[in-house]
Formats: structure tokens, C-alpha cells, sequence
């Protein structure tokens, strides 16, 4: 199906069960049970935050209420674990790092309300997007005041240099996503670029988060930068994998349709490796986006099928989940120096599972 | 004319001096005397702001040239002229106090280039708005720029408490602007909605300029709540005088197109004057709006020609300059517990000035 029925979405303990079922169908009983022992190890933090999250001021403006309707619907909170684990690491997921936990969960439905309304999103999270409900106005409002409140409590956790840091990384978001703007429809994209976009674009947030932790949770600045380094491989590998399942996801998980990315003239990853390798791609799909009119299936249905069919056929499909593989491995080893012990082997897990992960 | 022609925006030295004129041309020596004076006071200062300014760095990426586009063309620059005068009162305009005058022109520019998206804005400073040029997408995120960046020189001018109080301030703006959203086309509002939302959106951010001044200037706490008040009464009036130049300003000067705020159903003082006292206008125009297919001319010219002299025959223009003419009168009445000197003079000068504005 291409479009998703709506579906509850799951929070950020129920995902991990959820990855854990789906380990175990998939035959890798051993990752699964690691996920049940990173969800005991998590469990409670995550409450924590949720109980955080929830402090976030409701109000009648629509600014809030177009806020809370992206807020209500959940997520995977992967960012927030991300903060959670690296705190654990160290003094633990105390009240400062529940603070940044919040901060870096707002920025990112913040960067969500933003490209909503740049990208005329219908659909997220299984659901109508925030400008669906109450307009592009408040969705442009609801995420300054979002930003807003993440630089706030990025203030009130008091850990010295996060909230330069934050600044920066806000700055390298916006610049990503500007790259990628002026790319659209462009798909003579190179694997270079595609790169730059999705440090910028993804990466940058996970490696706040994981220094975010650290520093919460008073880790030297060598154990920080080994941290902000498996920040980089996860973001990358989470942006190859949601990459994939825009050819090959289950829409009801992921909570949008699929080939959204491709109707928005996105280039992806299994895209470009699939034009590089079929060259008759590339000159179809510029004419179809050139001859577009919009709307909601902005590609003729033929067209789409050669690509989905070309994606799996050259096996760009197979390499890109190859290369999120690679950088989740690369992720681990960045791991290394770390003594082992509980908090080292959840990050292992959560990066193994971002691998697996459907939605 | 109801079209501006393009027109080269002034500086705030070159502001001054057309106030100047504007003073003498109207019989008001004594004014226009002082507007000399001021011009004298703060020149070098306006300039070193400038030169401050220019250091917004350029880019070759859309949101960088989208932020550009509108910071190029100039603007009054009075809310930096008001950190500039607040800081002359005590140590004077250093390299902080700098750093401040450029973030509240950032913020302010900032808030330009998302609310162009959000009313559709198609001409500001007299030429095209950087939507028009680049893209609403681009001009989503360069407003997200300019907001990072603002923040950024907040932090670089180390003054102890400006920044929690910017967030707050921006938080103000944001949820201001949230009301006057849901009430767009609603002509009900009343006056008391009608100040909060022109305490938040305009005189909220000439607070913070006066307050940021008078700290890097090292005046005391009572100073520092004296030029508060001082630059809320002053935003007050700023915004009653934006609201009559929407029905009888020189678009050459203003470069806006005149009923502007009209037909985008935003609820102005002289227009909420008039409905109380001409009770036919009301049902008139919400029928009007009602019936608007939107575009360049929402409203049948019949209606425009009938609110415009209903506004003018009521006295309801008369009464919101005399409003402004009142909040000219408090922000001065603040000053009376200051040393009088050339600062307090300044300020003075600024607030009559204020008063007379054409654009």
C-alpha cells in the first residue's frame, strides 16, 4: 500500500520492544535479547523523560496546539535515548540531562513543523501533519516557539558550552537543509553531496545529543568526542535506513507514504546509486519531475515503478542498506576505547538495531 | 498611489535627517533642531553598527542569500538606534552593547521573513520580499538562520541575563503573533486584544532593545525598568503610527502597498475605532472577506473606498494618532527619574520623532 493507515505510534520503550519481535523473526535471537536487557536499562529514564516531555506548556494559541499535535503523536524519541545512554555512561540520566533530553526532542519536531510546511507534508507519523490541521501559519510559529523552548532548557540543565554548541549545530541543520532545497528536482546529485546533506541534515543532532549526555553526565572530553564520533555513524546510518524505506518500508510503521522523498525530486541514497548504475534512470525522472504538475502523485505510476524496479534490480537498495550497515559498524568501533559494561553495550544495541529498525 | 514604487530605503542617519525635514516642512523648528542634534549624537555609533552588521556572514546557499536579500535593503534600524541610545546613557556604545544592536535587528529581520510567508507578503522596503525571490521554503529557514545567529551575538556580548530574557521576549512575539493568526478576518476583536497583541509583537522586542542597552551600558536595575517601560510605550506608539500609515501613508516611503493590513483581515487600531463608531462597517467588510477569492485585491475597491472614508469621517485615524501621540507622552513621562543630559534628550527627540514618522 502507498499510503499508511493511520496507527498508534509507539514511544520509545515500546519501540525497542517492538525491534526486539521483529530480531527475533528475522532469526537473531542474540540482538534480541540485548534489546530486552537495553529496555530494563532504559525503561525508567524513559519515563522520566516522558514525564519531562510533558511539561511543555499546552495553551489555547494555535502556535501550541499545532505544536502538541506533533508532540501527542509520539515518535521514536531515538535523540532523547541517544542523551539518556551517554548520561548513563557517566553520573547518570540526572535532572540536567532530562533537560536536554526535552531540548533535543524539541528541536528536532521543531526542524519536523518547518520542513512540513516547506516540503507541503500531508502525512506523519500515520497521521495529518500539524499545517494540515491548523495551517502553514501556526506550523511556521509552532516550530520558532518549539526552538525557543529547546534553547530554554538547554539553559536551564546549566552544562557549560552546550548551548553554543546547539547553536552551531542549529546553524549546520538549516544550511542542510538549504543544500538540499536548492538540489531538488536536480538528481545529477553526487554521493558527495548526498553526504553533506545528511551530516548537516540528521548526523549533527545525534552527535548533539550523544555530547549532550556526556557532558551531563561529566565524561572527560576524550570519552565526549568518542561519543559525538558514534553520534555522526548512527545519524548517517538512521538517514540511509529511512532512505531504504522510502523504496521498501511498511507504510502503517513509518508513518508516511512511500516513495515521498522521490515525488519531492529528493535524492537519496539507493537513488543515486541506482542512476549511477542504470543511466537511463536519471534522464526519465528529470523529464517526469520536469513535466509535473504537483499534487499528491506528482510522477506518472509507470514511471515510479521503473524506478522502485531499477532500485532493486542494480542492487542500490542492497548497497544502501550495505552502507547504513557499514556506518553502524563504524559507529561500535568508535565505541572501543570505552570501558565495557552496560551503558557500552546499549549503544552497541542501538546501533545494531537502528540496522533493523522499520519505521 | 496604492503600489510603491521601488525606492532606496534609508539608514537610521539618513532617517533622522528626512524626519529633519519633515519637521521644518511641517512648522516644527524646534523638532527638527534636535532631530540635528540626535543625527550628531549617534552618526559614528549608527555607523560602527554598520560596520557590525556587515559581518553577518554571506553564503552561497539560498537561506544566506534569501537573510541578505532583506538585511541589503536597509530598513530604519531604530530598535539598534535604541540599544545604541539606552547604552550611551551609562558606559557607552561598546563593542557588546554592538553585539546587541545587531542580534535585535537580526530577531526583528527574522521575524520579517516568516511572517512574509505566513500573510504572503509580496513587497517590503519597497522591492520584492525575499519569498518572491528565493521561495517561501528558503525564507522559512533564512528566518531560522537569522534567529540562530541573532542568538549567537546575544551570547558573544556576555552581558549577564539578556539572553533567558530574549527567549522569553521571542516567546512573547511568537504567541502574539499566534492571536493576531486565529483572528485574521474575525473584525470583532476589541481594543484590549488589539494592545496584546501589539505589546508582543512590536513593543515586547523595544523592550528588550532598551533593557539590553542599558545593561552593557552598566546602569542600575531602576534605570534598566525605567527604559523598559520607556521602550514598550515607544513600540505602542511605533505601531499605532504602522497602523494609520496603512490608510494614509506614502507608499514610496513606507514600501508597503497601502491597505495592506486591511485586506489581509488584520484588525487595526483606526479600523477597530472605526467599526465601534460606523456600526454598518463591520457586517460590510466581514462579508467582503468572506466573499474574497483571495490574490493581489481581496476586497472590491468599493468596500476599500467606503472603510477608508468611514475611517477618516469617524475621526477613528485622528484618535489613533492621538493614541500614539499618548504613548509618545508616557515613554517620555518614564525618563523623568534620569539625568537630564544629551542621552535623555535623545531619547526624547526619538519618541516625538516617532510621532511624525512617514515610513
Amino acid at each position: 500500500m502507498l499510503l499508511p493507515a493511520p496507527a498508534s505510534s509507539p514511544g520509545s520503550a515500546s519501540l525497542i520492544q517492538q525491534l526486539g519481535d521483529l530480531c527475533r523473526s528475522r532469526g537473531l535471537p542474540d540482538l534480541a535479547d540485548r534489546l530486552r536487557s537495553l529496555h530494563h536499562w532504559v525503561e525508567g529514564d524513559l519515563d522520566d523523560f516522558e514525564t519531562e516531555l510533558a511539561t511543555v506548556r499546552r495553551g489555547v494559541r494555535a502556535v501550541q496546539r499545532a505544536a502538541h499535535h506533533l508532540l501527542d503523536l509520539g515518535g521514536k524519541h531515538l535523540r532523547p535515548m541517544c542523551v539518556a545512554l551517554a548520561a548513563k555512561l557517566g553520573a547518570g540520566f540526572d535532572e540536567a540531562a532530562r533537560h536536554l533530553a526535552v531540548a533535543v526532542e524539541l528541536v528536532h519536531s521543531a526542524t519536523l513543523l518547518h520542513d512540513d510546511v516547506v516540503d507541503l507534508g500531508d502525512t506523519r507519523r500515520g497521521t495529518g501533519t500539524a499545517r494540515t490541521v491548523y495551517g502553514n501559519a501556526a506550523s511556521v510559529f509552532a516550530g520558532d516557539w518549539l526552538l525557543v523552548e529547546a534553547l530554554r532548557r538547554v539553559r536551564r540543565a546549566r552544562v557549560p558550552g552546550l548551548l553554543d554548541y546547539m547553536l552551531t549545530i542549529i546553524e549546520e541543520m538549516i544550511l542542510a537543509e538549504s543544500l538540499q532545497l536548492e538540489r531538488r528536482g536536480d538528481l545529477r546529485a553526487d554521493a558527495d553531496e548526498y553526504f553533506r546533506i545528511v551530516e548537516g541534515k540528521t548526523a549533527a543532532l545525534f552527535c548533539w545529543a550523544m555530547v549532550a549526555g556526556a557532558r551531563a553526565g561529566k565524561l572527560d572530553d576524550s570519552e565526549c568526542e568518542v561519543l559525538e564520533q558514534y553520534g555522526l555513524h548512527l545519524g548517517v546510518a538512521f538517514q540511509a535506513v529511512d532512505d531504504c524505506l522510502d523504496f521498501g518500508g511498511d507504510a502503517r510503521v513509518t508513518g508516511k507514504a512511500l516513495l515521498t522523498d522521490l515525488r519531492e525530486g529528493k535524492s537519496t541514497y539507493p537513488l543515486i546509486l541506482a542512476m549511477q548504475r542504470d543511466e537511463s534512470l536519471a534522464p526519465l525522472l528529470q523529464q517526469a519531475l520536469a513535466d509535473s504538475t504537483g499534487g499528491e502523485c506528482p510522477l506518472p505510476e509507470t514511471v515510479e515503478r521503473k524506478v522502485v524496479a531499477a532500485v532493486e534490480r542494480t542492487g542500490a537498495l542492497d548497497d544502501s542498506r550495505k552502507l547504513a550497515a557499514e556506518h553502524v559498524a563504524r559507529a561500535i568501533t568508535c565505541l572501543d576505547p570505552l570501558t565495557d559494561g552496560p551503558g557500552k553495550t546499549a549503544l552497541i544495541t542501538v546501533a545494531e538495531a537502528t540496522a533493523y529498525r522499520q519505521g
